[in-house]
Parts: structure tokens; sequence; C-alpha cells
């Protein structure tokens, strides 16, 4: 592109690539509702108790509903503070942001496969392969999401805000690794314990942030006393 | 963030808040009509008359759809001049606007679970848990609404336009718990008395609306009239 | 709302409604596909014959795709050009195009109503049921638009930009009932008539608007000519 | 419109175009995934190894959702370059854009239908009905992408920024030849030859690129280097 053009729109273009992928996730994050079905009562009687069975059926997908909404959500914001440091783009961020939003685009499958055989035949029959697809799509998005800090960090790209704080910016890619760490973790547990003890592992997020958070405040601390 | 980065893109990522926001509404408000299922006469000959009892089977549908849309609609707007208050955010008014819209997304859900047992068997069988899953997830979309009146409202997070409106908003507040406690009061009407009865309870909105109003215009010219 | 804040933060709220209405639009006329289900050969071998007869069955479902694509995006167009003229907004506004909305959020519906029953039994069977719900969501998407282009023009509510055009807006408020008084046509035509007949009345809408077009250049011509 | 009029409000217009093509982009992009439903075990037990086996059925469906959501990912930043050009516009960008939009509403279908029927049959029974419907789908695309391109490099419609660099234009609209044409290579290669054939032919689109952009540089070094 000329040079001139490129300064008069590229704030647009960069406008409008973080517009197209918060439409994006607002589509994935209202989707996740779709997979769950309403219950329809084909045969016996229609009254409160049976309607509230079905509903009971769809706890796990409710409950995938509310975790899912909750790292898409997550995400979103992640993206959010990610854009808030760019303000130029290239091709590589471009390609590096769909991939990341296929992911994102991916989820509502991942939670509905996942929902599907989270019933009690999770447990009894030790099921591990939706598990598995679940655990690896929240991996990818959280892998790649790194990657998109890892590019705009590249100081050689320019893509950043000249006065970025480049400290923070260190600290959130730092920060990207605990989600997908955590999640990949429920893979040798449930593959080498019990699947029952997996779905505890992502309670390390909360923890692994607060300790990070801990240390870098004390590290902030310390050249201030001096 | 640093101080001057902060400055600068705060608005756009404000922006960008409600924009994501406003593409949930936009999604979750039409959803609602996917969950209306085109009839099919998989038996017995097409007519004009077989289709018309299948469409006569979905007008609970319908009006599950309507009332839905004007909710869905009526927060929209509540939303749209909740945030024309708002000149900046932190991380808890990004955390209560995702816990809204999560109540948002749920609408389609409920309305759909409403719809499906709102039939002739509504009032024979006096069904009761279709209607309090939905009047939760009304009155918690209410809920949270208030919530994020009250925060933003908060004098020491400074997250408002220095020149809002402080009395407009304490009416805002005031009026947001219409609508979740008009709904809350059908499961009473409803678990003590008759599911018909509860249905009527909603028509209490408009006119709350109209007493609240009536009793602020009078307050305003009484302090005028000195 | 105070004055000061008035001024300040309106046109970010009226831009905030125009892409609300964008998403909305959007969504619609993504979810027209929708409702064509991909056919699935459950019995009898698969081959080219048998998918090709299947998706021959889906023609009249691509026809009412492409009609409601071409009505949804015209109807795009006309709420851009309406809002072209608008400068400001008020709560009559907000409901009207709320409601405007609302048929546009039904149009998948009937378009998947029509298409279901459009196959060769419309004309054998001389179905009138699917033909009347799908014409009255165009008149009433129409007729809202009229009141919508009515509500603007009222000088009373100043809503407009200070220097629009007028004549153009005039125009186009007359303009406003060509599509929903055509489609309304359709109905005396299949009921009084033939179905077969009804469906060539929406070719008088391009007649109607180059008719009004010519007319008007005619009366521009003249005042110049004096 | 008014002259006065005209300037005032044409580019927050070309933005709101340009804002709903985005959210239609996003939807498509993100009902892909709609079309790979869940795998239900209705018959025989749950275990990891029936989730397997129905996962692996959905491999091709998979496929399909990678290929369709890389192709509307390149179209959306084709779309987005050439509307980096954009300053203005008239009714037929208008209608060509919403005629682009259209084959892209329709992407979910043909992908969900090549899906459908991309299994082991698609080479034993040598099906090229889904083949022929996506490759056309994909065509289409691409020869609208093409008159976009067209229509607005022409200098009498005055549509572009004035410092547009048209040698990059140029070759931009050289290039949109490329995927509908290597696309389109699919249908002679199946009808002729093998269907197994035809899979490879996209791989032509990379090489392609490649290919054309040497003989571009080398052009541009020749002048330079005089």
């Amino acid at each position: 592109m000329s040079q001139i053009h490129n300064e008069f729109k590229k704030e647009f273009q960069l406008e409008r690539l973080i517009l197209f992928s918060d439409a994006v996730f607002a589509i994935a994050i209202t989707l996740l509702v779709i997979e769950i079905k309403i219950p329809e009562l084909h045969d016996g009687p229609v009254s409160d108790k049976a309607i509230l069975k079905e509903l009971a059926h769809l706890i796990p997908k409710f409950i995938g509903f509310i975790v899912s909404f909750i790292l898409i959500g997550l995400y979103w914001t992640i993206h959010h503070r990610l854009f808030g440091y760019v303000a130029n783009f290239d091709k590589k961020l471009l390609g590096l942001n769909l991939l990341f939003l296929f992911f994102i685009v991916l989820m509502p499958f991942s939670t509905g496969l996942y929902g599907e055989y989270a019933g009690p035949q999770l447990f009894r029959e030790q099921l591990k392969v939706p598990m598995t697809f679940y655990v690896l799509n929240v991996f990818f998005v959280g892998i790649t999401n790194y990657f998109m800090w890892k590019h705009i960090s590249n100081p050689e790209k320019q893509l950043i805000e000249p006065n970025a704080n480049k400290e923070e910016m260190a600290l959130a890619r730092l920060r990207s690794w605990i989600v997908p760490t955590c999640f990949l973790l429920m893979l040798p547990v449930a593959y080498l314990f019990r699947v029952e003890a997996a779905v505890y592992v992502p309670f390390l997020i909360p923890i692994s942030i607060r300790i990070l958070s801990k240390r870098i405040s004390k590290k902030k601390i310390k050249p201030a006393s001096k």
C-alpha cells in the first residue's frame, strides 16, 4: 500500500479487525446455549416432576455452558486487553487472530460434546474422549493467544503503541500460559489416575493467578523500597 | 497500564465493551425465533386447515417470543441508557456486564422451555417448573442490571461522566427493581394460588412505572414551587 | 438527562442504536439459510442422482431464501438511508425501531414456513395459509418502516439533520408504501382468484418504483423550466 | 440527497456498510460449526471407543469446516483490503456487496452438503453433485469479489481514495481471479478424470499466488534498476 494511504486508513482497518473479532466472540458465546436442547416429553404424562427430571439430565450441559461462557468471556477480556496495546497490524497478526477465532468458534461444539457425555456415564465408564477434545480446544485457544502476545511484543514488528507498558505486557504474556497449562494437566490426571480428579484441576487457575500476582507485586515493591 | 496509554485507549476499549454487548443482545433477540420450529405435517394430507391447526399449537411459543423480545429489547434500551452515563470501566463492571449478558444469552432457552409447556396442559396440570425457570431468568437479568446501576453510581469508583445527572441515575436505579420484583411475584401467586393468575402479574410493571414517575414529578414540582 | 450530558453522549448513543439494528439485520439475513436443512439420504443407495433429487425438493426453499434475502437486504438499505437523515432520537423512534426489527427477526420463520409448503402441493392444494403468514410479515415490516419515515419527518420532533433534503424524504416516505401494498395485493389475488397468479404480484414492485421515479423527475423538470 | 448532507453523513454510512458486512462474515463463519452435529449414541453402550468412532465419521465435516473457515477468513481479509481503498459508495457497490454476502451466507449450507457426502462413499460412488455445489458457491464468491474490485477501480465512479495505489489495486483485481479459477478447475478434473484428483486442485492456489507475486516483484525491480 502507498505510504499515505497506509497512514490514513490503517486505524479504521484495525478497528474493523477488532470489531469482527468481537462479533465472532459474541456469536460463539451465544451459540453455546443452542446446544442445550429444550427437553420434550414424548411419552408419559406431562407434569412438573417429569419436566424437572428432564431438566436434571441437562445439569452437565448447563455446567459446560457456564464453564465455556466463563472461558470465552475471559478470552474476550484478554483479547480486549491485548488489542488495547496494539497500534498496528501485519499479515501474521491477522492470521494468528483468525486461528485464535477458529478455536473460539469450535468451543460450542466441544462444549456440546463434553456435555453430551458428562452424565452419570462419565464416571461410570471413565470417558476420556470428550474431555480430551474439550481440553485440547481450550489448550489451542490459550496457546494461539500466547503466540499473539508474543508476536505483538516483538519490538521489530512495531505493532504496539510506543508508550505501552512493556512490563505489563510481559506479565500478560507470562499469564497467558496459565489457562492452557492447567487445562492440559487434566489429561495426565484423567488418563493415569481418575476422570473424577481431573475435574478439579482447573481450580488451579485462580490459585496460579494469585501466586503470580503476589510474586509480581513483591518484585515491584522491592525496587521501590530501595 | 501506564497512565498515558490508559487515557489514550480507554475510550475505544469502552466502546468495544458496549458493541460486544450489543452484538450479544442482537444475537439473543434473533435466536428467540429459532426455538419456534416450523411445523411439518408428517401424516395426513397437507391442507390449509392442517397447517392452521399446527400454527395454532405454536401460539404459546409466539407469545413467549413476543414477551421475551420485549424484555430483551427493554433491557437493551436500559443497557443503552446505563452506558450513556459511563465514562470509564473497571474489572468489576466488566464482570457484572458479562454476568448480565450470561442471563440475556439464557433467555432463548428459558423462553423455549416456557413455550414448550405453555399449551393447554399448562393450566390443566398447573405446571410451575417452566414458569419458575423463566421467572428466575428474568429476575437474574434484572438483579444484575440493578448491581450494574449500583456499581456505576458509586462515587468512589469514578466510572461516570462528571456532569451526569445523579438524580436521574438514582431514579433509574430505583426503577431497575420493578421488573425483577414483579416477575418474582409471579411465583407466590402461582404456587400458593393458581398458575392462571400469575400470568397477569407482569401487568403490574407498566402500572408501577407510571406510579413511580408520578411520584417523582410531584417531588420535582414541590421544590420548584417554593 | 442533563442538557450537557445529552449533547455529549447522544451521538454515540444513536450510533449504537444503528449498529445494534445492523447486527439484528445481519443475523436475520444469515439465519435464513439455517432453515434449509441439508438433505440426508436415509434409505436407498447414495448416488449423485439421489442427491440431485433431494436438492430439487429444496428449490422452493432456495427461492424463499433468495426472495427474503433481497427483502431484508432492501430494508437494510432503506434503514441505512433513513438513519442517514436522523440526527437525534426519542423514545418513540427507539420503540418503532424495535417493532421494525421484531418483524425482521420473524422473517426467517415466515420464509421457512412458506418454503416448507411451497412444493408441488402449493398449487395442487391451493395453500393460502403459509403465503398469508409471509405476506403479513412483509406487510408489517413495510408498514413499521413507513411509520419510522413518518415519525422522523415530523418537524416538531426535531429528529433530522437541519439541512436534510425534505423533498427526498417525502419521496422515500411515499415509496415506503410500495412494497407492503404490492405484497398485500397478493392476498385478494390468491383468495379470490388463484394462488399461481399471486406469485407474480410482487413484480409490480420494480414497475411501481419506475413509474413513481418518472413522475417525480417530470415534476422536478417543470418548475426548473419555468 | 442534498450536497451538504451528503458530505456530512456519507463517511458513517460507508462505515455502517462495512460493519454490517463484518457481522454477516462473523455469523457465517461461526455458523459453519453448527452444521457439525454432536454425535449421539442411541444404541449400544457408551464408551470412549464408540465416541471416537462417531467422531471419526465427522472427520470429513471437520475438513469442510476448516476449508470453509479459511475461505471465509480469506475473503473477509480481502473485503477488509478492498474497503481499505474505498472512500465512497454508490448503489451498484451496495448491490454487489449484498450479492457477495449472499454467497458468503450460503457457504455454511454448501459446506454442510459437501461434508455430509464426503465420507467413504465420496470416492466409492464418485459423487460429483455436492462438490459441484460447493465449487460453484466458492466460484460465485470469488467472481462477485472480482466485480467489486472492477467496479471500485473504475475511475469514472470516483469511489476510491484519491491517493490509493492503483498498481496495487490492479494486482489485487488480477489476484481475485486465482481462487475462483482454481476451484472451477476442480470440475473438469472430477467429471473427466476422477473425484480423488479434484481434491488436490485447490493446492494450485498458494502456488499461483507465489508465481504471480514473483512476476510482479520482477517487474517492479526492472523499472527501478533503469
